[in-house]
């Protein structure tokens, strides 16, 4: 069961995607993901005629009905330095170490995950609208990752395609500047879907690749699969939700492995193209936020 | 344009027809129409697959998607002897009669219409669900009338059939039980369709019909043509927010002037069938309340 | 335990009586009496320091802090004809009969009361707030009634004062345009207090008594003891729920039996004012409302 | 102005302190203070009778009336590194270095500030409401801050008392564990008050001051005045919201400069009193949680 919402002119509806039929769905997202996760039937409508690979091709630009996030998330979290490749990341930059360690390579290699507020509904993005470069960053990067959605407990309820864009130069300059590099107006992208568990099967053997366009050229390609994670995603949702009451839907997304470096840093009018296996494409344009 | 609701184990989604096609309502259905009313385009989303009739004949029992009542309205009033026959409908009865004339022969052919409130939404039922005879009452009509659907300063907005069920015999006793035979649970049936007034066009020459169907046997049929409406639509709306401020999309129902008489009260089980041009046909089952 | 709420500017705040001393209520005016009905302890803040005398001499023209009504009832009803005197009240008009009988005859004489719905919470003021005469009513009567808050079982949780005002002309030229007479803007007052039944005790030894004030004068002065009260509370209760859910603290206006007559129909800017035994003293300026 | 809220069995009224007299407040907390910002007079109600010293002493366990936090906030936010002694307040930790220089000396000298999330209203407490430790922190300190209360355009409504609790050793281990050492259930504590601006006047000389209080015996005891705050506070709230849309109400808290050390780490039963200059006293309980 694929999950998405459709926008048209500040009006939304939800749709969801059972056995490659397109249905109107009656719930609000969250609730249907919880009924679903209870074995339940979700409440759903009609069946729906739509191109959704046409669809799938307007932006915020087209006037009419398009893509927005599937849902609003209350709360949004990260979670970093889960990939091998990730621990190393950061060493050809001049970053902090203590004792001789990179603070990467001391989290990589410690039990207690790095979790950081990734932001609110109203931080993120949905397929084909505009992530963004903060207006004092000029090293921002995207960063393609795999995210679920839980419900208090923790229980996944969902799989989705995030982007955790991030300002890479503040971050760079001073891990005490995370929050700014993470937490800005168009730093998240979510969706299309919310991809079910049942529908997912296994998350570690998913392929996450990511493109960068600009003016009609790729100028980055990447990817990794999931099997690359070190750190099991019950394990960061188990220190996420340690002492700290998160609501149901939120957000958590696991880390990333694909990094294009220093040259490849976006710039306004940019498309990032992220795939992964079973939960589709995400495409968003990029622009640069003004102060 | 033609706004219906659907209803899925207690979950609704609106829908709107528009030249013969299904598309799913992105708005609330009165916003929708207020929208329409002032020539702007409504949000709608796509196009649905749905076969109406087949959908039409599914009422509350069918475990699944049905209809259900187009909006729950705040308010819902009535207007009563707009209809010459109507003036002498109670002539067979002992009627409460001023200076030798009846009160429905005065309310007739006096400048002020009768005015009543008749309910809110939660004694109201859609088409597939049960209207209802109240546990004291043996002499239960249904009453087909036009509904229309204003704002708050008494512009019209769509059109709809209303079922004004009454207990006729608690109103014959005297016209002081008129609320007791007029509100009360399932009182009212709305729908299935609110239309728009450009799709009516005139509503001064529309079929009013009605049919009451006993174990497979029609028991009674009657009709009449809005044409016989003496009252202006206009003119009960002008008494009805006289000093009297009602909310947006508060339903209208207009009067009746099909009545089945004495030996054709409602009985549990029945089915009432009303249709007028234009508006479609509102089925109904038919249950005796319990004390 | 009374309750009241008092307004400034647009914002209401709901406070109590408890012993002669005045907190600040915690909860909404219903909650706190469906807790009190089910013995629990209400949620109070701090004591208040107000001269209620004063305060209650404010009305709505006091720049500041003053009375407005208790709460919003959702849905008010009334009863009629539950006094012997209003049983001949409409003897000297041309009232409706039915085989000799007036219809306020027969109803006195029914096992079934009148029940009629008197509007909603916008359609009722405070203490101190104006009620009206609508512009196309020459002979508008205040009627002072005693009023039970109940929950949607029926249950009584509170007295309180209303004032079902009527448009006395509208309703004697044709018993159809009752609803006219009885729901408009301004058309019922309630308040100051919500009195709850422990507080009361029995409702039927209650003085009810009206003064009308025109220039400085009163011009009207009558009363009634509630022990004249034919029908009993519960029976009008139990018509009024009989398969018609109400809301919890919905309001009935149980009849009256003092009337000022013709030729004291009420005038823009008089003052009613009604005092019922442990219920205080309402009153309201009048206000006609124009077309 | 000085606005507070009390609780009474999970219901809230809110006050507010006008020349040392207590008056009901009728518009939530946010709404008064942007009232009052924009020199418009704020409804208030009667006075209240409150022995404001009696009822600051009551605390969590007191059944019946008590403080809580002043407000809801949808987000708050703090700074960190805004006073010189902190800027070297970690020196006797194995601190992240870059190039020599610890993070926190870099972010001292730096034009861009700390910025981190810390949190919403569920995981805030107010006065005499217990701070927690988190279960698998074993060296959690108080942070006694200036905070302010901003509206969506950062301008400052109010200054409050902020105890930004901190499990200092997750920190220490790692700059990347930030969010987990600040944010979790009961890690930060507001009030007793919003004081308003023109009540405060200068925010740059302020005594702040704290005590630990274990078994009856003072453990602990620091101050500082904000005089010496590197950072101005306009300049926080320039960096918090650029290019970050933040909610009316969003309350900023401002970096400490009171150190407990090592040796003086929380424990369950510990009381944490916090006094700044014209904010009042908060008293905050101390409890362990558990896994």
């Amino acid at each position: 069961m694929k999950i998405f919402r459709l926008i048209n002119n500040g009006w939304t509806s939800n749709f969801v995607t059972i056995n490659n039929n397109v249905y109107v769905l009656m719930t609000d997202p969250v609730t249907a993901l919880k009924m679903h996760a209870e074995g339940k039937e979700i409440p759903i409508g009609p069946k729906v005629e739509l191109n959704l690979d046409e669809i799938l091709n307007r932006d915020y630009t087209f006037r009419g009905l398009r893509f927005t996030k599937p849902y609003d998330p209350l709360e949004v979290w990260g979670s970093g330095i889960v990939y091998e490749v990730a621990r190393a990341r950061y060493t050809e930059e001049d970053v902090a170490t203590i004792k001789g360690k990179t603070i990467y390579e001391l989290v990589y290699d410690a039990e207690r995950p790095e979790i950081f507020f990734k932001g609110t509904a109203n931080r993120c993005v949905g397929h084909g609208e505009p992530i963004a470069i903060r207006a004092d960053s000029e090293w921002t990067l995207p960063e393609p990752e795999l995210g679920v959605v839980i419900d208090s407990t923790g229980k996944i309820l969902a799989y989705t395609i995030v982007d955790d864009v991030s300002a890479r130069d503040l971050e760079a300059q001073n891990p005490l500047y995370l929050p700014q590099s993470k937490i800005y107006n168009g730093s998240c992208a979510i969706g299309p879907f919310l991809v079910t568990p049942d529908e997912v099967g296994n998350p570690y053997n998913l392929d996450i690749s990511m493109r960068i366009i600009r003016n009609g050229q790729v100028i980055y390609e990447g990817g990794i699969n999931t099997s690359k994670m070190r750190r099991r995603i019950e394990e960061q949702i188990k220190y996420l939700i340690r002492n700290n009451n998160v609501p149901d839907g939120t957000l958590l997304t696991t880390g990333t492995a694909v990094v294009p470096g220093r040259d490849k840093g976006l710039k306004h009018g940019d498309i990032v193209e992220i795939t992964i296996t079973k939960l589709g494409t995400q495409r968003t344009p990029v622009i640069k936020l003004s102060l």
